[in-house]
């Protein structure tokens, strides 16, 4: 079991080793470090990860003491401890395409991704059988056009229940009202495809096809009030050609989608994924 | 719907002339054709896929006519002809680890591999819950050390009642004997890890670790009596790194895997995979 | 020595079995034949390449005789027949940045791309000297802000000096005229950078990198009047990382860019590349 | 400007305090900053890179005074200091195919890779007009078959002569003699395919043609006497299908020769590339 640490301010001379120097102190064995400084914004991050039996105190203890180095080096430090040994709570939101739930729940059945999939909730019922079939609760919230102030209430309400470290629109489909992303912050995320050069407007997999790309591309991102233009957690791309059809292209997209969706995920759950502005690092 | 002819004989003028008339003389609608000759062979491939409805014949008549025009290019002929319209029957033989199954069964709730999944069968019982949660029968044939072959008759007896078109590996981690591999050859298809170089002997993984390899690779193949060096039908690879543990290794080669196992799978049931001798070519 | 014949028109039935059968009847060798179908136009696109030794005829009386069967075939057919032993001539457009042009050159001097490299054409003299150690001749021709248009004329005279069978804009870095674009139509490749999303304004690396993308792509496409909306002719990408400067980020782009062109100008002068509208077809 | 220092040694507490510590007291500025421990060996990797003008003194007195650090912690501590100011000296060994030397000529001219060439050495005369044009020395070495040693002796003469940083085997096709690896350890980097699976004896691409691989390999790694089993550096690999011949597959095995090489080479010459037994960490 280990201890990460992620700590992000503004850079100055020092932070590295004051960090160092409070975990060898104490006889931490640092197993995994990075460190990182935007040229852009001269903020400085770092993610270290401590073995949790090499440290004479618990998680509290570290959290309390770390907090006094942490505020110590600036008043607007960005930090936090994760221990790895609290399985980690994830909510899905999903509508009626399965591919990343598939994906998600096939990692968690093979202990490929240690974590607690506490529920998923559908505004269709597709894929209630294939999550029940892993014992976990099914939530359908009908989406009725005329009312989804009230089903995104209903949504909140759940999600809230089990407190997730993650909240993942696994091709949920719809989009979340600017307070939920607000709410949501850092928590949520979104996967959708992506083009090179990019589509605007309806059906963007028909007009990829009409234009001939070579290329379909999948971001994985968080969840921001300006529609998927969130911090990019990992991207990637599949090859199409002109024998594919737009059904094709689809398929192959979907590929990818769930891919970089699970990719992205598990940085998030690793905490390996430091946000500053609307950029990330992943360490 | 569609019907797929696949065709192969020594290279020589007028082949295609041949076929496309045959094809043209009924109204023969094209809907996609490749052609290839083996420069090393000389041997000459084709599939064209004909939209049904264009020809005034059914595919027993379409086999019968066609049959004439084969055996008239070549007495040794190498052809066949798929009616789309018939749904694929597919037996997949699995162990333990899930992720490849996890990634067909997704598809085929996706109604992406528009296929019949007649029976799972394991050596272990790990995955009987979620194939029958899909509705599929899962057989539980146990292999014992001392037994193997009484076990691999069951498996053979099972497999054949269903009659099945392709018969898939997906993990299975045993070795088929070889009169199996006869029995079953060019339908039964396996994925394994490869890696660059590659790794004689023991737990690859730990060896490909130690000597610090950059990527995993997977290579999807018909089975034939020589381990793992039967006709490739696709193979990709992934990125690791000094950071990736073994386990992170193996969690990454299952990516590829799964992906490798699914498309080889999609295209040796469209009748995209021709082999002569031990080579393929994917249409 | 062979001869590559392409042909497009509205599909119909018969269409390959008329050019087929023309082959077949005149003891043609067909060494590599391609089809496609475009379902959303309907025209109908074959490849076919075909050893010249097995006619009976050069290929004047080639060009005539399949004209006869191509316009049988559709009045509006676009077809052309190239003759592989005749030496392709290429111009190549620069500016100061030569990563394409080390890498065509490379290509040339290895003899791994058979053509004559007539000229290359810079509006600085950054690339001169390697141009000439190829002894291949540098024009140089400022384009002073103020006058472009006088220079673009000296370039549309030095080009059309060489009647070259592609023009490639190797990071030329002006923005053609409408009618150059209109008289070098199907003929003038260019390529530029790409990113997921894709960014509108200036400096796009440096909005690429604020924004933290983790791929940066490449596409090659034919000169049309709109920029950079021509057919595509081939994309890829490469891997970025938060580690990547922004310089960095311009070098891999470099990387990408060399190689997504060399491919596309390998595959333009071996007539892969059908364009209908705005679509290309490689076979 | 930067100082980049290496540094590795048995992995124990207090190791990364000590350094940053350092660092700190000094008022050192730490661009870039990585950390790893070889789970198999336990062993202790880090590379920091250090803004030159952000220390009260130059470089040989940091190598003093670090070094006191170094060996403070570890009496066999592995460490190096390497001042970004100097430009590093490179020498090529070619025999007669030019990909990668045109690729590093050509990030060479563009200022891409800020090296010193000093020399390149060919067993065959054909790369001597692009080098020379260049403004580099090439020095012509025959290799009889019945006496290569004294070509080993005038080739090992020529490369000690420049001093290098690294020894560029860039497509060189002899064998390097086990003394000459020995006294080129850690410097002299090779290229060389890869198959999937791979292939021993002769000619490895009509092998790989013959069994019809999906994808084609390059990996550059340092030299040993176990030929081609040196310390990865890099690897990558380029997709080919059956319509590919042999040819066409050796070529594109050389665009992803060069490229591979050209990046190993960078990471290199950066101090990016620490080795530890066989098996390297890339930072």
């Amino acid at each position: 079991m280990t201890y990460v640490i992620t700590f992000g301010c503004q850079d100055r001379t020092g932070i590295v080793a004051a960090i160092a120097t409070f975990l060898a102190d104490h006889g931490g064995t640092i197993v995994e470090a990075a460190y990182h400084t935007d040229p852009d914004t001269g903020w400085f991050f770092t993610r270290q990860e401590v073995r949790a039996d090499s440290l004479p105190f618990g998680v509290e203890e570290l959290r309390e003491r770390f907090g006094e180095v942490a505020t110590g080096l600036a008043a607007d430090a960005d930090w936090s401890i994760l221990d790895t040994e609290e399985r980690r709570r994830v909510v899905l939101l999903v509508s009626r395409e399965g591919h990343c739930l598939y994906d998600i729940l096939g990692r968690v059945a093979a202990d490929e991704l240690a974590i607690d999939v506490r529920a998923v909730i559908g505004n269709h019922t597709d894929l209630a059988t294939i999550t029940e079939a892993h014992g976990i609760p099914f939530h359908h919230v009908p989406f009725p056009a005329d009312d989804k102030a009230s089903a995104f209430d209903e949504v909140r309400r759940l999600v809230a229940s089990h407190d997730p470290h993650a909240i993942v629109l696994a091709r949920f489909m719809q989009i979340l009202p600017p307070q939920l992303c607000a709410e949501w912050t850092g928590r949520a995320l979104n996967i959708h495809h992506s083009f090179l050069p990019s589509f605007v407007g309806a059906r963007p997999y028909h007009q990829a096809h009409r234009r001939g790309v070579k290329l379909i591309g999948a971001t994985c991102h968080y969840v921001t009030a300006e529609l998927d233009a969130g911090p990019i957690i990992e991207q990637d791309v599949i090859r199409v050609g002109h024998a594919d059809s737009t059904a094709d292209m689809v398929r192959k997209g979907r590929d990818i989608e769930k891919v970089v969706l699970s990719r992205g995920l598990r940085w998030h759950l690793e905490n390996r994924v430091l946000v500053h502005g609307n950029k990330t690092v992943v360490f």
